[in-house]
């Protein structure tokens, strides 16, 4: 079989949705980059790859029990019970104990040194929510909390293949896009840009690209807040008040930062060329044209924790859970990046 | 030489920049799409060939004279004045006149039917500004108050060749974004989504759609303002307020509409199959992909008026002038789109 790469915790995520099928159907596929277990409900597990056609023995371990050699056909499992039977496309609230314990599993795991990552399937943050866990914003912010760091960053990359195959093509293989901001409405955004979480963000990109892709002096190119950059200022002054002081600043540290540049000049393959990572300001400036160049098929990385976690990048899809039809594309890119990073990083786990 | 389609005016801006260079090269190269006349001085234009080493027959002519056969080495001109000498790289505030009077001339052809669209290379607004014309905001603006019209639409697009060459690709073969709102602060945008400005908007795109692309029920994706369109009120309420009940009434009316939808869902493969154009709300969150689809040679088309006229997507680059070392490949798209729009019209000229 090879080397199986490393260990990564796969946390099946709500299992009225679509992560218990997706898991089942990348194992059966067989991981080509790292060895996966799952985590999550062994009889869910067993039930969904039935349901699918899909023969797969389950082997439940613990974390740190020793990991036997990979067979194909065989899913590593590390047990979490449900609360409440779980039925495609209806939530159950009491099962929100149930997701949020998969995810704690995995985070002890991966601190432990059990595991070299995690990969996480997707969450209802309003089953959650209706669970009682009111201040619960999402998996990543759960992240940052659990490991009591102050700040992460939140990255979608495309898988490094993808660019490869474009006739003419110059930029970079893979297209990293970080964002200053997340899931704010557009409204607010301009004032949550401010010099501290810039440099904050930026230092833990700059970092985080040494730390888990192995690039020796990553260049990364930042994107202006407003249309052409400002121009100068005629069209906003965040890019002279803001955004330029902080650039300035880093890179007297050091830092390799092109911009502030406007993202629609930015992304294309003559400006790409060299660039490790783009920090755009806010989520529709940067993922448009990185979920365009994956074609739909990218993950969600979570820099600044002290192991690698990606994620897919969709939803429950609670509609099409069960019925077979959801595309596993995102999950097995998410894997696929995690094992990079576990495999690439500078520092022993 | 077969037809040599329609005649188009191909203002060459500002005489500092680099169109009169962009203008003679497009001309040596022989236009595959239409048959050009420059709107320029004459002997800027030969200065301008002999300095690239390009031989090459200016024709004077005036609106409206018979236009001769096409024969190679050969390029139509309407001559236009310079009003001081023009060197590469040197602004110079009598020659803002001069810019202005090669677009009056191309308006008054096409208004008269004397060319059947028009194309525009860059012209440098600080310089009109410079001149004294204050009220001056850029081609389209001017565009639309030459042809007393209330309102135009900014719309880009990618050469329908493009997405043909790119494996496994399933959307629509061209890609067409139009804008809500284009050159604005981000901080102001929001407020700019109104519910008159977007149906004012549609209304166009829809019947331009018909008019110059011969589509006959053009179908539209619009993306929401907020990220993930809005997250049903939870990123923003834009969507639920203002754009949702706009598109609800334009259906009613016939057309076509998608959304509002999250802009990084729109622009995947599966989502454009079989859209016409999409409608994004602001500037960074269309362009940036529409650049990186096009490699960054799209062209700008202004939809909304009674003439097709297309222009360049890049500024003057005054550092590149007379330097040879600007790229046609923008101006080479703009004439082949506005040469494929005045060849489908369903009106005459």
């Amino acid at each position: 079989m090879g080397d199986p790469g490393p260990l990564l915790a796969l946390t099946t995520g709500e299992p009225a949705g679509i992560g218990p099928e997706l898991a089942v159907r990348l194992a059966a596929e067989g991981s080509p980059a790292g060895r996966l277990v799952a985590v999550g409900d062994p009889g869910l597990l067993a039930e969904r790859a039935a349901a699918l056609g899909i023969g797969l023995a389950l082997v439940p371990l613990s974390p740190g029990d020793p990991v036997p050699a990979a067979r194909p056909g065989e899913l590593l499992v590390w047990p979490v019970s449900l609360r409440a039977p779980a039925r495609p496309g209806r939530l159950e609230v009491a099962n929100a104990d149930y997701v949020l314990e998969t995810l704690d599993v995995a985070i002890s795991a991966c601190r432990a040194g059990h595991a070299a990552g995690m990969v996480t399937a997707p969450l209802h943050k309003g089953v959650i929510l209706d669970a009682g866990y009111a201040g619960f914003s999402g998996h990543t912010e759960y992240l940052r909390d659990a490991c009591g760091v102050e700040e992460v960053v939140m990255m979608l990359a495309t898988d490094v293949a993808l660019h490869a195959t474009r006739p003419g093509w110059v930029g970079s293989p893979a297209l990293r896009v970080a964002l200053a901001t997340t899931h704010l409405p557009l409204r607010e955004v301009a004032d949550a840009i401010t010099a501290p979480r810039l440099t904050r963000l930026l230092r833990i990109l700059a970092a985080d690209l040494v730390r888990w892709y192995g690039i020796e002096a990553p260049r990364i190119a930042v994107c202006g807040l407003n249309p052409h950059a400002g121009e100068g200022g005629h069209l906003g002054r965040e890019e002279i008040d803001v955004i330029l002081p902080v650039l300035e600043a880093l890179r007297d540290e050091g830092l390799r930062l092109d911009g502030p540049l406007p993202a629609d000049t930015l992304f294309t393959p003559r400006h790409l060329e060299g660039v490790d990572a783009v920090l755009a300001m806010y989520h529709d400036q940067g993922l448009p044209v990185l979920k365009y160049a994956g074609f739909g098929q990218a993950a969600n990385i979570t820099l600044g924790l002290p192991f690698p976690r990606t994620s897919v990048d969709h939803g429950t899809a609670l509609d099409l859970a069960g019925s077979g039809r959801a595309d596993p594309g995102s999950l097995r890119v998410a894997v696929a990046l995690a094992a990079d990073m576990a495999a690439r990083r500078l520092q022993p786990v």
